[in-house]
């Protein structure tokens, strides 16, 4: 039996806040302890620390990321996927997650949203930590509402959510 | 020389609203009276007028499709790059873009757009044509202000606007 | 510390003969119980009986499928990479592998060699399974001779080849 | 109505010999004088000769590259297509032709005849230009016999096989 796949999307290396990472190493967390599999871009600042927060929890953890050369992932992650297709990776870090959770992110992160939402698949906001979450958290991507950005206030309600609206 | 390659976005046939069509049309015939080639995603709705606009025009027409299938581009298209990747060719009608022009559109053309936004290049939205062009025409995309989605009146506005920020 | 990935590549459903599902099932045993990570195609076939071989022996599988929707997967998969970008998935299977393993196989086989090769990376191809494991195991794909695709006699060589290729 | 898409695949600029430099002029320029359209990788070597006879002939030349940076390709491309996917572009370069014309070449050269195999495109092998083109030239590439990559003896004769088989 498949487990669930929950991607953790946010802010890279560069422009991580505390607030994002604190953020991002609880959902790690708390994906783990639900017995979920952590996907995530693989790389720096929000990946790595919902990685590093999986790991902890013995869970484990995917990288999908832009280069053809694992050695770009972050030290966290079980297994990379080097796609070698760059940013266009971010439909397939969408594309394989059952549910997803946005931490702060810039407009990467709203590409993934938009692909998440054409495929209607459930996605929350973690609410306080800036940029896209903040942003775009209880919005509809457009005018269909095939699908609502859930804001939440903490990691632990963004998984319960994920899994609620999974059903 | 190559010539400045423009791309048109926005609503696919399916929710394709009449000032949207017209807008298209006309974006397309002034793409092509302007010398610049058409880019776009090849199928109906905002794409199949913008073609037919740049054909009556005695423009060129680029469809760069979903499928690997060059027969479900629509007529108007010169050539037609039979991608086979499904939407992540979203990507790839931002990227083969000099300039962008949204005109309604829902979540793919947002899609677009946020990738043409990481890619700093101009974009502009066709005012009154519902969806994306609406609502997001005038904004940046996320916090770091790197482009701005003008917001012009009209299809002729939109070329002059994008030759002049290209400088 | 990330383990070794090794994809198996070959025959898909619809082909696959008797020798192939059985040294795929090996293949995938072995890649367990070296402790690697089976990555692959996610769908029928030498595919299929890759997982079934490295599950059976507490192994962790990985499919990454040309499809958007993980119910295509073969229920071996733990984990599901929905690429959902048709059979250029084929570039991701070769990139996200240290080193790959044919059985049988017809040309989608070989695309995947040819993406290892341009690579550099190390490439056994099981003798006695048919396709495209026998008639290029022993070659180089082109005149640069930049890696040869290894024969060897059973998944167990085939394991061990990789990983002394490996260093 | 869409004219005929022919892609020239083969060397890239580092390993170019003079014999497949001259026969890439030659088949651009009978693509073009076909009327034909010239699809290639947008790169040097085979891709920029065969742009560069199309060009003499007043034909249209697209250029699908690997960069999403339109200034890596060739001065001869009228329209440039960036993907931003690296060689997984090699993908959309077979499924964009309607027929494959082969001059020289490595392993790149044979995925992408391993891609239009697949899709059971015509395929022709200039004989005497090298490498893949020389190596695959008259065979089949996988025990299905899908579609033989057929040998000739020229430019002329590859731009004629290749409709004479589209029908």
């Amino acid at each position: 039996m498949r487990r669930v796949q929950i991607a953790v999307i946010g802010y890279n290396k560069d422009r991580c806040t505390d607030a994002a990472r604190k953020a991002a190493y609880e959902a790690g967390a708390e994906i783990a302890r639900a017995g979920a599999v952590l996907v995530c871009g693989g790389l720096g600042g929000v990946m790595e620390e919902a990685c590093r927060g999986a790991k902890d929890n013995d869970g484990l953890t995917i990288g999908i990321i832009p280069q053809d050369d694992p050695s770009h992932a972050n030290r966290h992650c079980d297994v990379v996927i080097s796609t070698g297709i760059g940013y266009a990776r971010d439909f397939i870090v969408a594309g394989s997650a059952d549910g997803l959770i946005a931490i702060g992110g810039g407009v990467g992160t709203l590409t993934e949203l938009s692909v998440a939402y054409m495929m209607k698949k459930p996605m929350v906001a973690i609410k306080g930590t800036g940029g896209t979450a903040d942003h775009y958290g209880g919005v509809y991507l457009d005018e269909r509402k095939r699908a609502k950005i859930i804001a939440v206030k903490d990691a632990k309600t963004a998984v319960k959510t994920i899994f609620k609206e999974l059903g």
